[in-house]
């Protein structure tokens, strides 16, 4: 369908070329995006200045509220000091620490049963839900320091190879909430990782379109991205040499910001250590930026890698995204897929980028 | 991959079956979607029990915070008298009235233009974004009666009628936000109509997979559901003849409710008269059930109706999703289009029944 739509618009560009500019301006534009090819709709006639987003509620009013008894700052308030799996830097001065979450979406088991009824599918929800947690109960990642960041993607890395190869896992997910309109029940700056039996719906449509673009492009749509946004700077919030931040063509949220490698790798679990200290810092001037612009909105970040299911993925690209979460998700989005954002991702960017 | 795991786990069937029972109460369950193929958790470690979900945030402080100001009340406040394009019962002593939105999302225009950049691709925002208002303000659709709320229905297929051959319409949305929680801005009850150029990405999911499930069975997946649920009688709400509502197996959300024709029809503006009063009567049971177990919540419903497009769709089905904001989508389900939902469908339907 969006080809075909594509087609008969690309008809008509000689036509429209004269009020193509001025029609720009005035106009919602909706957005393919480049991967998917899902639409998102960039609401002009509704836009609001980037100023007016920082009146959003804060995250921080969550902050505070539970530092007395707050089960993340010490491991013995969890019960579960014996469980802990990463220590870092060690036991005793800990900065952060692994354990299983005591309330888990997934829980261990060998392999996923069967559960049938009736003309529907289910299966037990078999595998592994951990938490990895910063010691600093008020500092979050956006006002850590570039060591600190690292340390995270680090035992990101060390949980993603400990599980990867388990039986029942052939997807794993890797996100952080944070504030109480992000889904963050609990204010200590933590993250969480979902060792899973199956491939997230979203993923798949990523694999896909990363799939069918290499066949008809020879190229990997991610590079193309990276490449161009670092060529055409219209976007970028802030890059190095390795990687690449930016807010997406088609983003669906506000401020919405990808942090990408600019070298070629479908999987994250393979960075090196060199690699992590430069995803550290644009990581973390990205997130600095988000917070400053929105005085500390709550938002969500994770990671988009391949699968862990034996196949081989050559054409993905894996990638950050960091949503704030700025727009309530209303009947049209949840009814269509089509986010509807209400400031221009251009500039969103310029006013990120003017923060750092 | 779906298939994959599913015949992974079939064959595994006979050495699970002993110990399934046990499993499935203390287990989260990863339920398939029948038609799309993605998947949902319900996670009974996390369970809250039914009464839990009323301490929600109430969509009725929304409700009285502008009956001074409201632009909705009367037609005069929005200016825009000479553009209402349908007056139910009669222009003095209307009932609902249909007007074009002063901020639409999407705006008039011929055709859609073209707006390339580098690799990526755009078009304007070129549609129709409708408002449907009932007269009174506090009487929001779950405390209509039976008459009103067919009227409401009445207007949508007017309105989907008028606009569906437009030469820039090939899918029209139809919604509904009740509540702040849900993205409603205005509080005066009122539903809402994009006429858009783009078939909606979720509304390809279901097309796709009802046809690929067309193929593989020779029957309509939405005929097979709703036969089923009316048999099993495990998670219906209310049903008459012609219209079954149903907390649907794989339930993104607690309490989500579809109503579903129990006839065939991929076509939502090809309903009847008598079928529409059938309709209203097993919707408004649904949402009122909704509106007293919940105790006023925020939701959404939305019409999933097969596009205008000038193609044939007969292995669609169309239906209404009603979706109580009962979760917040946290990094999680952003990340992988995977939800978690900490009721099972089965107990939300039992509750929600016992409303009515």
């Amino acid at each position: 369908m969006e080809v075909e739509i594509k087609n008969k618009t690309k008809s008509r560009k000689e036509e429209t070329e004269k009020t193509k500019k001025k029609e720009k301006n005035n106009i919602s534009e909706l957005r393919q995006d480049l991967v998917t090819g899902d639409w998102v709709v960039i609401a002009v006639g509704r836009a609001k200045r980037p100023e007016e987003f920082a009146q959003l509620e804060r995250a921080e009013a969550t902050d505070k509220d539970d530092i007395e008894n707050c089960f993340f700052c010490e491991p013995e308030k969890t019960g579960q000091e014996k469980d802990v799996l990463i220590y870092k830097t060690s036991q005793k001065d800990w900065t952060l620490r692994v354990f299983p979450n005591k309330y888990p979406a997934f829980s261990r088991g060998k392999v996923p049963q069967s559960l049938e009824e009736g003309p529907y599918f289910a299966m037990t929800g078999t595998g592994y839900h951990e938490l990895i947690v910063t010691r600093d109960h008020y500092k979050h990642l956006a006002l850590m320091d570039v060591v600190g960041v690292a340390e995270v993607f680090d035992a990101f890395q060390d949980r993603y190879l400990a599980l990867m190869n388990r039986k029942s896992v052939n997807f794993i997910s890797i996100f952080h909430n944070h504030g109480k309109e992000a889904g963050a029940s609990i204010a200590h700056p933590h993250s969480q990782l979902m060792a899973i039996p199956v491939i997230s719906p979203y993923i798949k449509l990523e694999l896909d379109g990363s799939e069918s673009y290499y066949r008809s492009n020879k190229q990997c749509v991610f590079c193309v991205m990276s490449e161009y946004e670092s060529e055409a700077k219209k976007r970028i919030v802030y890059e190095n040499d390795q990687f690449v931040a930016f807010c997406p063509f088609s983003s669906r949220a506000a401020f919405e910001v990808w942090v990408m490698p600019k070298k070629h790798s479908p999987y994250f679990e393979r960075i090196t250590q060199d690699e992590k200290m430069k995803l550290a810092e644009v990581f973390q001037k990205a997130l600095y930026s988000i917070y400053k612009a929105l005085n500390n909105p709550s938002y969500n970040f994770y990671i988009h890698t391949a699968p862990c299911d034996g196949k081989d993925y050559p054409h993905f690209h894996w990638h950050i995204e960091i949503l704030p979460r700025t727009a309530t998700w209303a009947g049209f989005e949840l009814e269509t897929g089509i986010e509807i954002s209400v400031i221009q991702p251009e500039v969103a960017a310029d006013f990120l980028k003017k923060q750092i």
